[in-house]
């Protein structure tokens, strides 16, 4: 499974999006994710590409804002791209995986999407992402 | 400039890369830099794509061994691919930007690199990776 995006938290889209506009990236899509409690500004180069997805929370019990009252913002997780995330998410709970979503739930673009713990990997969160529809 | 790797602070190499090697990746190469103080494992999905950069310390005092001191292990940086890094930072010094290497230096694979303080990027600590010789 190829890297599909790279989440990261941010106080303030607008502002935490400059660096990368200049360093080539711009604004592909924006949308709220209600089920993740996030607004989401998804920048790409030219379209194609690892994608950076820039979180910021829209409520105050959110995962991302959790996360940047405990580390600040900055990278929050890493989203791998599968064909058919029923079929892995199956594999993996077979070899004991432990799953924060052992049913895909929609994510950014209306992608089925699914997390796994992080301290199945070393303390990354990890995010399937279902790239077919 | 397209994300070149992924940086992941790890306590060991070997245990760290099993989530990985699940989900397809393999071990591409293997390198001490001795300049940053760690050993690392790049991984890849059949050698194309993004890759997954394993880092363990091997020094007590290596920004990787602190990380983890203070945050525990998981994602560390995010690497961009640049042709020509000398023109990058003097464009990047231009625009202010806190530059921990104003020279490039060597990385992995011979490649040089250079990272940006994280405070440019709001909390991410970004490297710029020259691809050409």
């Amino acid at each position: 499974m190829d890297v599909h995006h790279v989440g990261i938290a941010v106080e303030n889209l607008e502002a935490a999006a400059q660096p990368y506009f200049s360093l080539g990236y711009s604004l592909e899509a924006e949308e709220r994710v209600e089920g993740q409690g996030v607004q989401v500004w998804m920048l790409t180069q030219k379209g194609s590409g690892t994608r950076i997805e820039l979180l910021q929370s829209v409520r105050e019990d959110s995962a991302v804002a959790k996360f940047i009252a405990k580390r600040g913002p900055g990278l929050h997780h890493l989203a791998l791209a599968t064909a058919d995330i029923q079929a892995e998410l199956q594999r993996l709970l077979a070899e004991g995986a432990p799953l924060i979503d052992p049913v895909p739930r929609p994510g950014f673009g209306g992608h089925l999407v699914a997390f796994i713990h992080p301290k199945w990997a070393g303390g990354v969160l990890l995010e399937l992402v279902q790239t077919r529809p």
